[in-house]
C-alpha cells in the first residue's frame, strides 16, 4: 500500500477516493477538502472571525484544528450539558485541546447558567434528548457568536453526518428541511453564518485525522444518542457505502447539485417575521424564543441524574 | 393474535399497519388496497383490456388474480428468457395459474424469437444481466399490448420494489428517473399506459395472498439478480423498517405526494420526438430501437448456459 502522492508507505486508504496516502498527504488532503468546501460554498472571508462549536469529540476539534492550520482566525465554544460523566469527560478533551494550543476557548454550563442540563430537559419535555440538546446548542452558540462578535459558527458536521440527515429527512420527505439542508447557512436576522467546513470528509477521516496530529478526543458516543434514529440511517449508509465506495459522496453533493434548490421554496423560517425575545432577546418569530420556553418548562423538574452504565 | 376486522383468530399480522387480520379479513384487505391504489392513481377505468406482465412469482400471479378479483378483463403475458432451469420453472408456474383458471395466457420465447436470451444478452453488452432483461421485457410487453389490442400493462411491482428503486434513484439522485417513478405512466406515442395496481402492498403481504388463496409461484429469486444493487437497497430499508413500521410506505408515498412533481421537467422522453423503428415499428426516439439493437449485439454471440449451484 503505497501513498497516491509520493509512493512512500501508506498508513490510511481512502476508498471512496480508491487512494492511500502517507501521513503528511493524509493531512494535506484533510487540509485540501476542507479549503475546497470552504471555497466551494463560500463559507469564510478572510479576516473573519469563527467561533467553532465544540464537542470534545473528533469532529469538532479536528474543525477547530483545521480551520487553525488554514489561517483562520477560529476560537471555541464548549456547552456543559449535564450528560452525567460524559460531557465532563468531553468537556475536559475541549479544555486540553485549547490549553495546549494557547486557544481561546469559550465555556457555558447549562445547569449554573440557564438552571437545568440536557436529561432534565428530555424528561420535563417527554421528547428525545437529542431535541431538547439540539435546541440548547443551536441557541448558545447563536447567543456566544452575538455577545462576543463573531461572523461566523463552524461546527464539525462530516459528509457520513450529513448524509445520514439527509437520508433521514429523504425517508419523511420533510421538504422544509430539505430545503435548509445546505453546508452554509447565509448570517441573517441577528443570526450568524453557520457553515460546514468538513462535508468533504468521512468519520473515519475526521478520526484518522485526530490521531496523526496527536490531537486527544472523547471516543465514545453520547450515552443519550444510543438506540436514535440517525444512527440506524448511518449503519443503512454505511453498508451501501461498503458495496459501492463513493455512494455517500454522490449521495450528499448529487443533493445539493440537482436537488436542493427544489426544495428552498419550502422552508418555513424565510417566511417568518423576527422579533427579539422579550426574555432573552434572541431572534425569534413569537415572544418567547424557543430556548427559553425550554428553560421555564425544565427548571420546576427534579435533577434527572444519570447512573453509569460500566 | 385476533383479527382487526372480526376478533376472530387472526393468521397475519401488518406491521406497518399496527393490524392483524384472519384470512378471509386480509384478503379482503389486499383487494381494498388495490382497489384503493387502482382508484387514487386512476390506473384503469371499466372496460378496459390489461395485460398483465407475468413472471410466475408471487407479485405477478396475485397481481393478475386480485385484477381478475376486482373484476378486469385482465390476461397475462409471460416471456420466456432464457435464464436456464429459472425461466423454465417460473413459466411453468405462470401457464399452471392460467390453467388452472381458464384465463388467457400470451407467450414469447426470447430465443425462439429473436434469436438470444438474457444471459448470452448480458455477455454481449457486457452489462448487468438485469438490464438487458428490463430492456427486453418493457419492448415485448408494450409490442403485445399494441399487437393484441391491450389499453394498459399492469406489473406487479409492490411497495417494497419502488421503495428500494426509489432509494436507489435518491442515492444517485437521477432526476430523470425520479421524475417518472410514478405508479401510473399515461399511454402515448404509440405505448400502452402502465400501471402498478400493488403499490399500497408490500412484498410479505403478496407473498402471504399467494399462500391464503393457493397460488403457487417460483419461491427463488432469479439467479441472474444475486448481488445486485437493487437487493442491497431493499436490506437496508428493512433494516429501517423493523425499526420504524411504516418507513417505507412513507417514504414512497411521501415522494409522490410532497417531492416527485419536482423533478417531472427532467424526464428525458418528454422532450423526444418519436417515430417507428425501422427494424420492428416500435415507437423509438432513433432509427432503430434499443431491443432490436440489444438483438443485433447477442445475436453473433455463442450462447451462454447457465450452470445449476444445486
Amino acid at each position: 500500500m503505497k501513498c497516491r502522492v509520493c509512493r512512500e508507505p501508506a498508513v490510511i486508504d481512502v476508498r471512496r477516493q480508491n487512494a492511500n496516502y502517507c501521513r503528511d498527504h493524509f493531512l494535506r488532503m484533510c487540509r485540501d477538502q476542507v479549503a475546497k468546501a470552504i471555497a466551494e460554498f463560500d463559507m469564510l472571508r478572510p479576516g473573519e472571525r469563527v467561533l467553532v462549536a465544540v464537542s470534545g469529540g473528533k469532529d469538532s476539534l479536528a474543525c477547530w484544528h483545521l480551520l487553525r492550520e488554514l489561517g483562520y482566525e477560529a476560537d471555541g465554544f464548549v456547552i456543559g450539558l449535564g450528560i452525567g460523566e460524559y460531557s465532563d469527560e468531553s468537556t475536559q478533551y475541549a479544555r486540553d485541546f485549547a490549553e495546549q494550543r494557547g486557544l481561546t476557548l469559550h465555556y457555558c454550563n447549562l445547569r449554573e447558567e440557564h438552571g437545568f442540563d440536557v436529561p432534565t430537559a428530555a424528561k420535563a419535555t417527554r421528547r428525545v434528548p437529542c431535541s431538547a440538546c439540539g435546541l440548547s446548542k443551536r441557541h448558545l452558540f447563536d447567543a456566544a457568536a452575538r455577545e462576543h462578535g463573531y461572523d461566523v459558527v463552524a461546527t464539525g458536521h462530516n459528509l457520513d453526518d450529513e448524509a445520514a440527515v439527509l437520508f433521514g429527512n429523504v425517508l419523511r420527505w420533510q421538504t422544509d428541511y430539505l430545503g435548509r439542508q445546505l453546508p452554509v447557512l447565509p448570517g441573517e436576522n441577528g443570526f450568524p453564518r453557520k457553515v460546514k467546513p468538513l462535508v468533504r470528509l468521512g468519520e473515519r477521516e475526521t478520526a484518522a485525522y485526530c490521531v496523526l496530529t496527536g490531537i486527544d478526543y472523547i471516543v465514545e458516543e453520547c450515552p443519550m444518542a444510543e438506540g436514535n434514529k440517525h444512527l440506524g440511517y448511518k449503519a443503512a449508509l454505511n453498508e451501501i457505502e461498503l458495496e459501492s465506495p463513493g455512494s455517500k459522496h454522490d449521495f450528499y453533493f448529487g443533493f445539493l447539485k440537482r436537488a436542493s434548490a427544489r426544495f428552498a421554496s419550502d422552508v418555513e423560517s424565510q417566511h417568518r417575521e423576527l422579533s427579539a425575545c422579550t426574555r432573552c432577546g434572541a431572534p425569534t418569530p413569537e415572544d418567547v424564543c424557543a430556548f427559553c420556553k425550554l428553560v421555564e418548562r425544565s427548571r420546576g423538574h427534579e435533577p434527572v441524574t444519570l447512573r453509569a452504565r460500566r
